[in-house]
This record gives structure tokens, sequence and C-alpha cells, in this order.
């Protein structure tokens, strides 16, 4: 039995090893990828994203419990992308063991970031679809800040939630109009703190900001919409999702089924609206973007003449020829 | 006078025009880019990164005041990588634009990020070309956040400012100690708020877990280190330079001058050292990666026959190939 066939029978030595063999990106990981490709597309993907200080990690660890006594099998998957040098995922990593260790149904796994731009959101995407054919429901992705990186790891999930937590939100950077058109959930985390009002009232200007509508509302589990005076308007389209505004306490667990719920109706609607293949087709396609351009270089760098490559660069440094300018002239001389 | 020309003469619409292009990747900008490269390499680029509500902006604003002070040009990028959907720095602007406004020897400009990844860094990189070769002298490029965008971006900077402030210290994760790896210097903002001891000595606990010498200090100019047992040793390594901490209040501007000093002697270090070419160099190669990228992916796209994309990427959304064998089929059946 190799080991992508050890990994679909749920093999937890295999799953870390295949685990292992995909972050490095090696060929043994590119195989297992291969082989137990058909066999994914069934696991529900939540990334959960926020500010460093808003306790996601306490809020992943509820939300995997939550899902748990569901009798749903969970994988983590936490991504640091701000410790690009050293492991900074370790420490969290630490916290959420005492509750979930020894639960077969539960796989933690933390990674920072690799090398090449681009190479983390791609390898979070082949680390998720090896937790997918293992046969994991539930894979929640977390990552820290609210970056780039982020946003690309956050497109990848079916369901993101957002997490802000009072006090954060004094500045008005701290809460991001960006960050918040990838929220399909907002998490009001630490909702026991004072200026828990103050931050939801701050996402709920934010959120009419982004969407015009000037009122919606939920009425009898369809979105209303409101108009400047006051009428009411018929439902609006089925495609359409308000992100709902969830407060919790993750170390006591308030609010974590309310959100769990939210997170289901989330899934229900992305089904119903045709969504859900959607972003599975985009994730897809620009996965497949990502591996023709590491594939294209790693070609041209074989086919470039030895020493081509470093004598226009060195032109390059000397300012003699133009970045763009020395492209060119390797593209064009490859041809010849 | 084409537009490169116009630029080389100091012309501020030709500069905001060609910024335009060159953000948009458009012939024009790349033509002009091609132009100005030689005139380029004088400019001293200084990174400024740091978690939201550290009040970065006030502090580029007060070093550009400080610099034009020492009459040099200044130019100021504000990169957004966290709102890739809507405009996030412009409020930024507004703010600054009070001091800086009519003073002909600055230039602000603000981005958003661009659709592809790396394309952030990438277009970040050329427009602080053209700045240079504008004449500005210094230029501030200042990021919101802490992922691995802002890491990229820090990477095009002779010298990074990393930004703290107290109070958003007391979470372990706001002090990442890969965002730390990447500073020259440490900047805690908002001196004057309670807390900023607190903030100072987590700082220095994590200067000494990256450094692995236990205690070093300046002593006639040199740095020195102290053995565990207490003995001094000899000077340090000339190229070992140590982030020094310095404390500031941007808004009434404790600290500024501090905080130019050590800039200066950054820069100073970095020509000593060498490190000022070999950080240019590195800008350069990884320049030419993303423009090579870029150059073959689109070469392949004219080049693979019309449909034959589409049709493997079709395969891959039925989970009958995986991303991998799609591609390695895309690339053999380019070569037929």
């Amino acid at each position: 039995m190799n080991l992508a066939q050890s990994v679909l029978k749920g093999d937890r030595l295999a799953l870390a090893r295949t685990l292992t063999q995909v972050e490095n990106d090696s060929a043994e990981g590119r195989a297992a990828l291969a082989e137990i490709f058909p066999h994914t597309g069934k696991a529900h993907l939540i990334g959960v994203t926020g500010a460093p200080g808003t306790g996601k990690s306490s809020l992943v660890n509820q939300l995997a419990l939550h899902f748990r006594r569901e009798g749903k099998r969970v994988a983590i998957l936490a991504v640091d992308p701000s410790s690009p040098f050293t492991g900074g995922a370790v420490l969290g990593d630490r916290v959420r063991m005492r509750d979930l260790a020894g639960d077969a149904g539960v796989f933690i796994r933390s990674m920072a970031t690799r090398g090449s731009l681009g190479g983390l959101a791609q390898a979070t995407a082949a680390m998720t679809q090896v937790f997918d054919a293992a046969g994991f429901d539930v894979t929640l992705i977390e990552t820290v800040g609210a970056g780039q990186s982020e946003v690309d790891i956050a497109r990848l999930a079916h369901t993101t939630l957002v997490v802000e937590a009072p006090g954060l939100g004094d500045d008005i950077q701290a809460i991001k109009a960006g960050i918040l058109e990838i929220a399909d959930v907002l998490v009001i985390n630490k909702a026991d703190r004072p200026g828990v009002e103050n931050t939801e009232k701050a996402l709920k200007s934010m959120l009419e900001l982004a969407h015009p509508t000037r009122h919606v509302f939920m009425h009898h589990g369809q979105v209303m919409a409101e108009d400047e005076g006051g009428q009411k308007s018929a439902p609006l389209d089925a495609r359409m999702w308000l992100p709902p505004i969830q407060r919790t306490v993750a170390v006591d667990g308030t609010g974590i089924a309310e959100l769990a719920a939210h997170i289901a109706a989330h899934a229900e609607h992305l089904r119903a609206s045709g969504d859900w293949a959607a972003r599975e087709r985009a994730r897809l396609g620009s996965e497949m973007d990502a591996l023709l351009q590491d594939a294209l270089m790693a070609r041209f760098r074989a086919e470039v003449p030895n020493g081509k490559f470093e004598s226009t660069l060195a032109k390059v440094y000397e300012r003699s020829l133009s970045p763009w300018e020395a492209v060119t002239l390797l593209l064009n001389g490859r041809q010849k």
C-alpha cells in the first residue's frame, strides 16, 4: 500500500508524512496529490482570519470542539504568513493541544510560509486536499493578520470568518474595508469586554457602506430590504448573502453554537445558489495557474544556456539593461 | 520630449502620469521604465511597516518633514495590500496633505493591490524606480499590516522600520518574531502612552532571542558583546547591525530627529559593509524573476491551442485530472 492509499484508509502517520511532502512540494508529495485528487471535493473549508489579539486560536479551538460534538471529523491548518523566518504558530498549537489532544477525529497542523511568492496559498490549497481525501468533513484554515496572503488564503475557503475584538477597533485602520469584503460571517470575539457595542456599530456601518441597500433584515428566513423611505421591498435575490455579525467569548464558549449555525447556513446558501461549485472552480483554476507558472519557470531555467542568465543579470546590476529589456533578451535568445 | 525625459527633468505631471502607467503595467509604462532605468540607484528606500493602530502614517509624515528640513526631496508611497477591493490609503493621504501639501520637494502617492500574486511588490519596485530617476533622495514606502506582502515589500527597502505601539503588545502574537527579523530599526510610537516600558522590554527580549549574543552594547561607536560571564569581547564583525529601539511620539515630533539619525547610521552601515549593493542586487534579481514569470505565462497562453486550456481545466473540475496532471499535459501538448 503506497502513501496515498494509506491516507485514504485514514492512517494518521501516512497523513502527517504526506502533509510534510506536500508542504515541501516534493516528487512524493506531488504523486500522492495526483492519486488522492479524485477523492477530494467533499470537505467544508472554513477560513478564519483577523488581526492579532482577537483570539482567533481559541475561537478555532471552540469551533473544532463544537463540530466534534456533531460527529464531524475536523482538521485545523494554522497558517502564519507573518513569520517567514520562524515557525510562529507553535505556541498556538500547544494551547490548543490541551483540549483536542488524543481525539482521533481531530488533526492539527501548522505551517509557516514557503519561500516563493504565492507558494503559501498554493501549499495551503494542496494540504486542504490531503485532509479532504483523508475524510475530514471540516478544515479550519486559520491565518494571522490582514495582508494579501490572508486574502489569498481566504479565497481558498468556502466560508470565511473575519474576527474582530473590542478595543482594537479604536483606530479606523483596524477595521479594513478590504478584509470585511471577504467576510462571510463577522465575529466579535472577546465580546465580554467593554466597547463591544462600538465595535458592532462600526462593523455595521462598514457593512452598510459595502452593501448598497440601506436597511436589510431577515423576515421568515428571507433577506428583505427596506428602502430609504422605509418601504419594505420584496425578498432580495436568493443569491445574496449578508454577512451576519456574531458575538462570541471563545474562552467560555459563549456564542459558539450560534456561530456554527451561521456557518451551516452559509454552506447551505452556497449550495443553493451554485456558489459552492463556483468557488471550487475558482480555486482549482488559480491552483493550476500557480503550478503552470512554476513549471514554465523551471523549464525556462533548464533551457537557457549556462551562464546566459547570470551575464544578463550582471548587465542589469550595472544598469546598462533594464529588467524588462533583460527579460525580453533572454526570451528572444531562447527561441533562436 | 517624451514621458521619461519629462520625468528626468522633474516635471510633476509627467511623474504622476508615469506612475499611473507603471502601476497599470502598460506598454507606455514599460517603455518609460526602460528609459529611466540607467538613472536609478541613487535613492535611499525606507520601508515603514507595523500593525494597524501604531500611527505609521503620522510617523512617515514627520520623517518626511524632517528630511525636507535637511534639504532632501522626499517621495511617499503608501501601499495598502489589505484593501484589495477598495482604496484604503486615501484617508491617510488626506491627513498627510495638511502638512506637506504645496511643497514641490514632496510627492505622495498611494496604491492598493494589483490583481496578480506578486504584482504588488513588483509594482512597488517599479514605482520606486520612477521616484529615484525623478531625483527624490528618499522614498518612504509605507505598508499596513504584517503579512507576507509587507515582508516582500520590506525586502525592496534599504532600511526597514518596524513600528510598534504600547498596548498592542499585550498579546504575544502582536509582536511577531518574523516581522522583527526584517527590522533594521524598531520604533515604539505613541511612546507617551502607558505600557511603553513593557513594550520595550518585550521587544528587547525578542531581539535577544533573534541574536545569539547575550549582551550587546555600543562602545566608542563599535558594537561590543559581553558573554554570559560578563567578560567583554572584542568588537563584533563590522557587518553586524543590531536594530536599535527608538521611542517616538509622532504627533508632536518627539524622537523623530533621533530616529532619522538611526536611519542615517544604517545607510552608512550598509555602504561600509557592502550590504547596500547586495540588497540592490537581490531586489533587481527578484524583479527580473517576476517579469520573466509574467512573460513566460503570457507566451504560453498565446501558444496553447484555442480551447485546449479550457477543456483541460474542465477535466480538473470533474476531478478526472489533478491540477498537476493537467499542467503536465498542457506543457507536453505544447511541445509536440
